[in-house]
C-alpha cells in the first residue's frame, strides 16, 4: 500500500454525495495512487470525469474490493452495512457517510473541527454525521466551548437534495409542470415540493419524533461526548435545492453576551459569520450552495430567556458539502496526518501514512 | 343606520386580504344594507364581483366616508392611521387588520375564539392580529388554559402571500422564469423566492429581532393578557403561496400528557387536530390553503424538557383566512351579537345591533 498516496475508492459515486466527494478530491489535488468509482448496477456502462480522465463506473455487486487503501461510502445504510465489513477485511480504511455505524460505540462519529482528535488513534472505520447535525454543531461548537449548553432546540428548513439527486430533479420538474399548467405529481416524496413543505419524510418513532429529529439528538450527544445533553428538533423539508437552513435556540450554562457569541462564531473554523454587520439580513440557501463554510447569521439574544443565557442563531450550509462530502474528505485528510487547515479551505495531503491498520 | 343589516365598506378591497373579506362575507350570506369597496387610485376604473353584482372600486382618497356602519380596513398601517380616525368621526365601527393600533391600550386586539369577550363592550375600533400570532395562539390557547405556558418559541415558515398579491405573482413568475431558463430577478422581495428562503423582510430592531418576531411577542402578551410572558420567534419567509407553517415549542407551567394536549387541540374551536392518527404525517400548506381552520399536527413531547413539561406542535393555516380576513369577519359577527359558531364555520348575522356607538 502506498502510504502517502493512497488508492481510493468512492462507493455510491454517481449519487449527489459521491459526485461531490470526487469534485472535492479533485479540487484539493490530493495525491493518489489510484481512484475507482463504484455504484449500483443501475449506473453500469456510465463513466465519471476526474481531472480530465474518464473513470468507468464499476458495479458494486461484482467489484473486487482488494487493493483499496481508503474507501468513501456514499451509500445507503443497508449498502454500508454490507460493504464496510468486507472492505475492512480486505484491508481498507472506511469513511461512511450513512447512518449505519454512527451509534456503534467503537466507531468514532467525527466532525474534524470539533472532535477530530478521535482520528489520531487511526480508526479503520469512521462515521460522518447526518447533515443537519453537522451544520448545527459547526455553528454552535465554539459557543458551547465558552459557555456550555444546557439545552438546544433546532428547527430545520431542509433542502430536497438530502433525499438525493432524483429529489432535486423532482422539485425542478414540478416548477416546469406548474409553468406548463400540468398537474404536479409527487414521486420521490409523499407530497408535492413546489410551493409546499412538509415534516421530514423519515420514519416516525412511536413518540412522534421522526428519525431525522432523533438523529440530531443522538449524534449531538455522541460528538460532544455529552450523553445527557438536552436537544430536540423539528425537521421540515422545504422547496430549496441543496442548502439547509436551521433556526437554533440555545440555553447556555454560563452567561455570554451577544457580542462575545458573535466573536466566537467569527473565530470558529469552517464557519463564517454572515451577519447584519456584513450588510446581510442573514444567510440564505443561495449564499451557501456549493460553498464549504457554514454560514451563521442573526446571532441575537433570545428575549424569552434571562439576559445572557439565551441565544438564537440562523444557520445555512450546503448539506452536500459540509453536511456530507466535505466532512468525509476532511476525515480522510486528518487520518492521513495531513495538516489540514482549520477552516478546511486548503487541502494538503501529506504525513506519514494514509492508513495505519490496527490489528486489534 | 340599519342595526341588523349594516352598510359595510371594505378598504383595500382589491388586495389579497380585502378580496378574501369579500369572499367570506359572500359565502356567509351576511345580510347587509349596502356594500362599498374602496382602494387606492391604482385600482380606479376596476370593479369587483359580489353575489353576482359588479361593485365599482371607489378611490379611498376622494371617497365620502359618511353612511358606513362597519368598515373593514385591509390597508397598510399608514393608510389605517389616516382612515380610522376619520371613519370613527363619521360614525363607523372600524375593524383594522393592520398593525396601526394593535398596541393602543384602548384598542382591543382580538381573536374571537380566545378573547372575544372584549367585543361585548362594543368597541368602535378593534384590531385584528398579525397572521403569525393568530395562527400560533389558536393552536396553543386550549393547552395554555389547561396547563399554563411558561415559555413559547416559534419558528415560522411563512408564505409569500403575507407580502401581498404581487409577492405571490413574483414567486409564480420565478417558477416560469426558471422553467424558461431566464434569470430570476427579485422585485418585491430583497432576494429570490424560488428554491430559496430568507429571514422575514420586515425591518430589524437594534437587538437583531425583525418586527415580525417582535409582533409575535407583543401581540401574544396582549391577547393573553400576560404582559411578562416569555415568547420568542424566528420568522422566515419560504417559497409557499398562502399558508404559513409554524413549529411551536412550549414549556408548560403544569404537567400535561401528550394525550391530554392532543385532546385539548381536538376540542379547541377553529382548530383541527391533523395528526398521525388521521393518517397524516402532519399538516402541509397545501392542506390549509383556502381553509378556515388552523391545522395542528405533530403534537409530541419535547424530549429536551422534563416529562410533561415540554411540547412541540406543528401548525399550518391559511394566513389570509384565519390569519387576516376570517378573523376580521368573525370580529364583525361577534360585534353584531351574532351567535357565531365556535368553529366559525357557519356565519349567522343577527342580534340587536351591528354597532352600538359608545359616546365616551
Amino acid at each position: 500500500m502506498r502510504k502517502d498516496s493512497p488508492r481510493i475508492a468512492v462507493f455510491g459515486a454517481t449519487g449527489l454525495v459521491g459526485r461531490e466527494i470526487l469534485a472535492i478530491l479533485e479540487s484539493r489535488r490530493l495525491p493518489l495512487a489510484g481512484l475507482r468509482v463504484l455504484a449500483s448496477s443501475r449506473s453500469q456502462g456510465t463513466s465519471l470525469e476526474f481531472s480530465g480522465r474518464s473513470l468507468p463506473v464499476e458495479d458494486v455487486a461484482s467489484a473486487d474490493l482488494r487493493g483499496i487503501d481508503l474507501a468513501f461510502l456514499a451509500t445507503s445504510s443497508s449498502m454500508s452495512l454490507d460493504l464496510a465489513p468486507r472492505l475492512l477485511e480486505a484491508g481498507a480504511t472506511v469513511i461512511d457517510s450513512s447512518s449505519a455505524f454512527r451509534h456503534e460505540p467503537d466507531v468514532p462519529l467525527v466532525i474534524p473541527e470539533i472532535n477530530g482528535e478521535l482520528l489520531d488513534e487511526s480508526p479503520r472505520l469512521v462515521s460522518s454525521p447526518n447533515c443537519s447535525t453537522s451544520i448545527a454543531l459547526m455553528a454552535v461548537d465554539y459557543i458551547r466551548r465558552a459557555a456550555g449548553i444546557r439545552r438546544m432546540t433546532v428547527c430545520t428548513y431542509q433542502a430536497v437534495s438530502g433525499a438525493g439527486a432524483a429529489a432535486v430533479a423532482e422539485l425542478e420538474q414540478q416548477a416546469r409542470d406548474f409553468s406548463a399548467g400540468r398537474p404536479i405529481e409527487p414521486r420521490h416524496f409523499p407530497s408535492p415540493c413546489l410551493f409546499n413543505l412538509f415534516p421530514h419524510e423519515s420514519p416516525i418513532d412511536p413518540d412522534g419524533e421522526n428519525q431525522e429529529e432523533a438523529k440530531i439528538r443522538a449524534e449531538s450527544r455522541k460528538i460532544w461526548s455529552d450523553p445527557m445533553l438536552a436537544v430536540a428538533a423539528t425537521c421540515v423539508r422545504v422547496p430549496t435545492r441543496r442548502a439547509h437552513a436551521e433556526a437554533i435556540n440555545l440555553t447556555l450554562e454560563r452567561s455570554l453576551s451577544v457580542a462575545e457569541a458573535r466573536s466566537l462564531v467569527a473565530t470558529a473554523p469552517g464557519v463564517r459569520l454572515f451577519d447584519l454587520e456584513s450588510g446581510s439580513r442573514g444567510p440564505e440557501p443561495r449564499d451557501a450552495e456549493g460553498r464549504d463554510e457554514v454560514l451563521v447569521g442573526r446571532v441575537r439574544a433570545d428575549l424569552s430567556q434571562p439576559p445572557g443565557r439565551g441565544l438564537w442563531l440562523f444557520v445555512v450550509a450546503d448539506q452536500i458539502r459540509k453536511g456530507a462530502a466535505l466532512n468525509a474528505v476532511q476525515i480522510a485528510e486528518r487520518l492521513a496526518g495531513s495538516d489540514a487547515t482549520p477552516r478546511g479551505l486548503v487541502g494538503r495531503w501529506s504525513g506519514p501514512a494514509m492508513v495505519k491498520p490496527s490489528r486489534s
